[in-house]
């Protein structure tokens, strides 16, 4: 531990959500001393919003005793873009809109000129599982984060790659089925968080609802999300097995792409839909070895995040702070 | 220029292909000095072909007058590993067989000692061109190199991405069309290399000729290679222009997910089959603009290798022994 962390122990994470903020302050450890939430959504300005925030995060400084004890805060946010510091064209978030947001800069200056960093959720996720959870001592690793979309974190020597424009990582975006594949909220088609995500999944269940007669628990229900198909498989539920079964082999196929780009020691599952695991894990993994060159094949782990859901956002966040 | 590039202003680069070895000495602007081509194949043990190798190297460090000058060996070579300096497994090398040999241990002890660095071809190609060539100032770009086969380098932030093992890199072998692609020499289906190298384009005419009656001028042709389709395609041949057409289509939507991986400035292209650049370049383009998420369409640039084609192996290679 050098000087700097010793003088000032503690790292504040901020996870900005489309609807709520989640806060907290962190020390060395891993431990949250002291959190909160803030909503998102009541401002369609970014100024009230920072105040907001400003004033939450000196709160919970207060309350943790770590005043002039901070190193830096670091922030999870989707469309964040880690070399400028901004948050650009965030179309879910309330006060994002097209337009780009100094968001450190403004930050920075509302809390007396602290030291601010800034990613996207699934960057700060491979960050924060590199310091604190299941990727500790790696130097190579992939996240995937499996959530309402599917994001993604690549460690390649122990650093994020940011790649030349800071938003590198959308492997969620990546091709999963060439023809005929789902359309997807960026407007491409076949795109992996087409089939792989919580969205995706619970899409999976409707689609093959309606192609087949197969007695499922799932007929039953007007709606259906990736929870409703986790809880039949649980109860044996042969339809939805083997949407997961499904789901795994998919995610196994692009796994093994992705091995061949940047041969990580591991790749780290976290999200929702990572909860689903005992479904998921022995799909994906064999699917992964069906398509990976001999060299790797049985060699490339696949790992769920060992950080507890609650704390895990702010926790990611957080370790980006330690770089500051 | 730090004072080590004063004192040893001079590296050597080797490049090892399955027939022959090519070697020279080379200077920080990228000018080959002296070189010299070696078979490999006439040796089915290693030690008499580094013997063979040192006594070559020796000639041209005399040949240029750089004795005493040398900073450092860098090698091209399948299969090589650059963190423990083996090549591993290499069984279109004569020599090369099951084993793993240490090459650049056997070398550096043949040549008293000098500085050996190793890598796979595709790897010191993106050091080559990073150094001497098309990527000169750039952090982040991904190198494609269309032979025999389709090979691959990455650098992130003006890194070699090596990955946790070493072999990094084989964009070749990810997976281009996902159901009834076609078997590749690694044992798997579909991979982009099948469709996209020198032998891919040649495979395509040939399956398409028996697929249809269209005319062409390779109906007349007993073997063909993918320099006849390029010939035929600059007589206006119409069907071998769709081949190119197709290789480009396939190109492009590969690279759009290798930008979603590592967002890069550029995609190099290099290799026998890049010379058909009039040919490729904008199908590439347009079906990888495609394929990209709309924050990427129209800025990530398709450029082709800069440098001089029969220099260019042994300046890849040689640009390696700049790190040492």
């Amino acid at each position: 531990m050098n000087t700097d962390m010793m003088d000032k122990p503690y790292v504040a994470g901020i996870d900005i959500g489309g609807q709520t903020t989640k806060l907290g302050i962190v020390d060395t450890r891993g431990q949250v001393l002291a959190q909160t939430v803030i909503r998102t959504d009541t401002h369609t300005d970014v100024v009230p919003y920072i105040d907001e925030l400003a004033d939450a995060l000196e709160k919970i400084i207060r309350e943790s005793g770590s005043e002039d004890k901070i190193r830096g805060i670091g922030i999870g946010a989707p469309n964040a873009n880690y070399y400028t510091g901004t948050i650009e064209n965030a179309v879910n978030i309330t006060w994002g809109g097209p337009s780009t947001i100094p968001f450190a800069e403004l930050l920075s200056n509302r809390t007396g000129g602290m030291k601010v960093a800034l990613t996207n959720d699934a960057n700060a996720a491979a960050v924060g599982e590199m310091t604190y959870g299941a990727a500790r001592g790696m130097k190579n690793f992939i996240m995937i984060t499996l959530g309402t979309g599917v994001g993604s974190g690549i460690v390649v020597n122990g650093e994020v790659v940011y790649g030349h424009d800071g938003f590198a990582g959308e492997l969620g975006h990546t091709c999963a089925v060439r023809s005929n594949g789902r359309l997807c909220n960026c407007g491409k088609t076949g795109c992996l968080e087409t089939y792989c995500s919580a969205t995706g999944v619970a899409r999976t269940a409707r689609e093959w609802l309606t192609l087949s007669d197969e007695p499922s628990v799932l007929r039953s229900l007007d709606t259906i999300s990736s929870k409703d198909v986790y809880e039949a498989a649980k109860e044996g539920d042969k339809f939805a097995l083997k949407i997961f079964e499904f789901t795994g082999k998919i995610l196994g196929q692009s796994f093994a792409d992705f091995v061949a780009f940047s041969a990580p020691e591991a790749i780290v599952l976290f999200g929702g839909l990572a909860r689903a695991k005992e479904y998921l894990y022995q799909p994906i993994l064999d699917s992964m070895n069906a398509n990976l060159l001999p060299l790797w094949r049985g060699k490339i782990k696949i790992v769920f995040s060992q950080l507890k859901e609650s704390d895990a956002a702010i926790l990611g966040a957080s370790a980006l702070a330690w770089e500051l």
